[in-house]
């Protein structure tokens, strides 16, 4: 049926590279467990700061799947 | 015990009759494998649009139950 | 004098039918104990599930009327 | 291109029936103006109230469409 | 590897004594299913009266916990 | 009737002990001249400093009750 | 007793001259039947417009006084 | 027909004198392109600063005006 | 004259490579039909998911411009 | 270099008088200590209230300066 | 002069006991190095745990000082 | 002692070329003049736009950092 309805769920991805590569890295490890992932919205960026010089960049995402 | 602990989840429903019967789908699945559903909140109310129609509504609710 | 000053209170309705019956049911209650109601806003919209179904919808006004 | 570019309006409908008809209001008056509309979110839903009945329906939505 | 990716939950808990009670019975709940349990956030505190006293305190907890 | 309907009153407690505290104030006072006090909602946790002390806890709360 | 309780209600004051004034006219008219008024937050600004003109400020207040 | 659907634009207006002209330059200016202009609210209030004075009023406004 | 009264309007930019250009497609985009474009600001970012990887990035936008 | 860096610091200002003195008091308070104020952001109105009247405005603001 | 002018900083304060210890916390210390301090909002809790229990609890202050 | 108290403060940083340059900016800055950096929110992306291109992102950070 077209009526779908789907699931939200809330990852945190890091990465000591950059932002995009911890949004990068949330859908690749939601990806591993969840099917049919399709959308994400980016709710919050931190990060961890060492030395004066950012260690760590924190994305936290809503990301959306269908439920069959 | 009656000291309950409650999870609430995020889903989201879709009809292309009403925000009413997007909200009924949500519910209906999440029942299938979730027991114990005991409410909903409304969190947000958005839709596609085909041709100057409402192709199809699509209602996010916050839905809470019993972890036993 | 026309420069009125309004007062503004908040309202649960609830309805085992509808969403639209439990912002009725809210107005219709408030205009027995207030005169001159003059607009509303929905600020929630929740409700209850039994058994897999809505149980009962509850939606949360601002109710605005003249003070005299 | 398949990198579109999209923009966001903000309409209100009205409706005397109910908040259903208040949002197709708001997408076929747009319609007439405006080409590619291809989604909506309900940002608002408020209402005049008269003699203790609901007497208007208002709902604002953001809508998207593209831009070519 | 270092790049962790957290996964956050929504948890009810709730206690007839106090807040902290409740928050503490949220994350003991959650500590039986979900390991690596880091962090938690606390997004809203409810409570249901009776007799004109709370009989129960109700905190709604973010908590976030490792993906292996 | 089944189909009831709630109004929600905003009240600040205070303390000098606790935010408990000063939560079960705003309670009591309500109880006073309300009725059928159902559930309340921790909305904002402020307070006053004195000598680097807190001197008062003020805990504003939305209490929820029956309409008659 | 020192620890007192306070009610919180919300108002709108309107004027055809300015916020000020659309502020002072919504404290006058809850002094009228509310003493011990204490402070006020003023938590939105609207108008009304006509021929390209404000004809009307409107001022929505929360105004707190203690309760005896 | 009565059932009429409204567009909502923001505008920021700015003043070096007050609050009120930048608000007032905004709707004069409105006025001069859009028609049927209804009400307005004030959604955020900013400035700049120079040599230690407030230079220039920032008031960004949403306005709403009748779709014909 | 010096004050200027600025219109902002919401433009969502997408882009198959980043964030970035997503950003830059909305403003380049916008540019063709407003001129004066002054200041953006990042309102929300989403994305589609497709295969486990993010296939489009999504960056809705507020943008200023002088009005004449 | 021209990629400067901000700080932002929030600050109270009061006066018996008006808002907009309320404002222009913080920002004569905190140009006194901090150098290269730019800007500011009114983030909160409030007062206090006495016989029925405004006592005090007190304004929120956000207030920007340059880090050199 | 009457007029004051006060400032706002934001700390977080930490305790492995509870959130009124952790709040506590947070106030002695700005206390060492800010006089005047009046007073305090609570703006988010926090915490971390270990091994399935809180072990750190993190209260976010906004806490409001004279400035002379 | 290891019940640490932090202290949050809010800057921005610029760059002509990228988010991700304006953070940084943001807190190599920062660092200069405080110590113990620990973590870092994004709270805001705005930009300035000249002839058509993005000519400086700004990020708002609130920065957290020891208090010794």
């Amino acid at each position: 049926m077209t009526e779908a309805v789907y699931r939200v769920v809330e990852i945190v991805g890091t990465s000591e590279e950059s932002i995009s590569r911890a949004i990068d890295h949330a859908i690749e490890r939601a990806s591993k467990t969840l099917r049919h992932l399709g959308w994400f919205e980016v709710v919050q960026v931190r990060g961890a700061i060492d030395n004066g010089k950012v260690r760590q960049y924190q994305a936290t995402l809503k990301v959306g799947f269908t439920l069959e």
